[in-house]
């Protein structure tokens, strides 16, 4: 069953070492079908290079496994959480991607220093308040009612990325391979950012004007860039 | 019409992504045919590895497309004030790659720390001011007439290239192959400038001497590098 | 004899460039066969793109060459001692992989930032202190020594390598190819903390809670990461 | 003539891009036949995909081209003083590598803070002062005699490398290969002390017992590194 989507998360999947974002099993692409409610997520702890769509897992919302004989990826719990809440929302991805994770364990959000970022992402990538003790009992589905209490409050779809606290970031999009593109970004922003404050400490954000207007240049009505 | 044109411009977009200097489409090469009066860019927004000669844009320096299927790239605009302004550049490039757009963001022009930088380019890097909110309603337009306000005053041939603040960096050269080569120098240059300062908080720029030197040595009736 | 285990050993020695670990010579894995006592380790100052499993070299836990044409890695008394130590040691790998050895050189111990260091190592990594110049007489001996009784305060499972001041990391791991993995994950870790601290100077160590929770997600008998 | 010689100091030049040393045309090696008296060194501003053993260059030590039907590189008279002044060199190596230049650039000797820089270099690479204004006139000659002035009071063999300042690095060798080396070594040594201070700004360098335990087991009657 959906295996055109199950070739598209594994495609996503494969997608995360080719850019440099996921050392050995370190991330996870899923991807829903808003028809079935169910979603299709990588399985946990295997090498990409033995990785096939037949490994990808099918899950439904209620986080019962409806397909796939591998145990699905252990952060799947967050995905379902984001899935739940956002109906906006196609794919998520999570990696480890080095300055992206750098941030996320500095706690600091990344500040929107030019339009790299502004062309994706809606002012400041937020970095998410740690789980408490009590919280980290049923870790994975905290860790996603976390980033969906954050983004009642937001815009999942200008911002469609997240830092959490001392690990490292989600992204999302409207299928799985948006939600890879968004993970790109987010670390070439990350790293910018990271370098811009090496150079100039005192460094501020673009101007809003600035940041409304490339964000405005590719999204919503009067979006011009592209074919 | 413009075959060999529409070629160059075709390699030196591709040559971007080869050099680490653009990620997914975040750049772009054009060059103008200075007897038609035509430039050739790349289209807007065109995976780089879909990218043919054949979906090259041609344009005229009042921005009427002349000949392509696609839109040309949003930066289009900018291009067109370069060329009109100043009749020694041949080609244009804009990218948002690592280095540069990090020295863009911070909002401080690269000083000329050494002879990697004084080979190429004579003097500082400049970073030019943000728009005004006004201004940017004109956005691409009035970017490229910030270039050409800036270069009035100073030498467009010496210095082949500027950081645009919050944005990243524009290079140019006398054909398209030149003004990629000038990015691939900027870039190199904003990186080993950051060490530089990281190393050394108080580093100065290069002698005035040595700067002379090496720009002389590559360029003018003097000239001895080279065949 | 013993050709499974060099076959092994060998592997886990290419992949140290593969990783980007080891410019030309500089690092060596070793493994060892509990029933026979005997270890297999890499050839001192070999190419890596010379080397064959034939070329590794058998070697007792008295430092007796028991197989080979070839001299063994000038580190191999360090290896011999952390395997006379720790029976739970299976192989071991150093190298001056570029982090790892920069944090060795500044003498600072790795906090645990984030839950990329917690999934694979239990606190800080430790920068154990200079030789003494009568210790260095016996230098790798010695450097061994210094490991051993390190770690005869701590858990060398759980906390699997450590920096030597001036020098550079050891891992260790169940056999070869897990102290290549760990040699991976200090270098992957070692650049994010410090990337983390140029980010955030004042940034703090992951709570406890959060390190415990990503250790035992996938070590010990409540382990439920992976297949 | 000397075919065997132009091979070599072909391949190391061609190996100066393959080790990521040098961008576009911005590195020379060459080697000097000690028996004729004549130096091979790459051409200048050749591009290195199309360079050819044939197109290397032959000189004599006062400067003349003896075959070759190109110009040799704009450096080739600071190749020749160190020839002239240095019997026990035969290969010297040029490049704008990023963290030596950037040190160079930064105007600061590297110190020797660890062991990956003692193996190959005894003590810090000194960064040279810069050519007075008059110097300049002679510029590549100049440059050499200043490298020989320092050396003369150093050792030209135990520290086989050093930064001109504002410039970038100079290595050398008993041939081209290992002059080659060891501009891969001091580009890595380069890196990992910036990464150390950055890691810790009061990082001291290596106690000189170990610096001497290192270099001297690589180097000299008692050396027992490799085969």
């Amino acid at each position: 069953m959906l295996e055109e989507l199950k070739k598209k998360v594994y495609e996503a999947n494969m997608d995360l070492p080719k850019y440099g974002l996921v050392t050995f099993t370190w991330g996870n692409a899923s991807a829903i079908d808003r028809e079935t409610g169910y979603f299709v997520i990588k399985p946990s702890g295997v090498d990409y290079d033995k990785l096939t769509p037949d490994d990808m897992v099918v899950m439904d919302l209620n986080m019962n496994k409806i397909e796939g004989k591998l145990k699905p990826s252990s952060d799947t719990a967050t995905h379902c959480e984001l899935y739940k809440a956002f109906p906006e929302i196609g794919g998520v991805v999570h990696t480890h991607s080095t300055w992206a994770t750098s941030w996320a364990q500095s706690g600091r959000s990344i500040p929107c220093y030019g339009t790299t970022h502004a062309d994706y992402i809606y002012g400041e990538v937020p970095c998410l308040r740690n789980l408490t003790k009590e919280e980290l009992e049923d870790y994975e589905v905290n860790t996603g009612k976390l980033i969906v209490e954050h983004f009642k409050q937001a815009d999942v779809v200008a911002v469609p990325c997240c830092l959490c606290k001392n690990h490292g970031p989600f992204t999302w999009g409207k299928d799985a391979a948006e939600a890879v593109h968004n993970a790109v970004v987010l670390e070439e922003v990350a790293k910018m950012a990271a370098i811009c404050e090496m150079v100039n400490p005192k460094a501020a954000p673009a101007p809003q004007c600035l940041q409304d207007k490339h964000y405005y240049r590719k999204h919503g009505a009067n979006a011009y860039y592209g074919q």
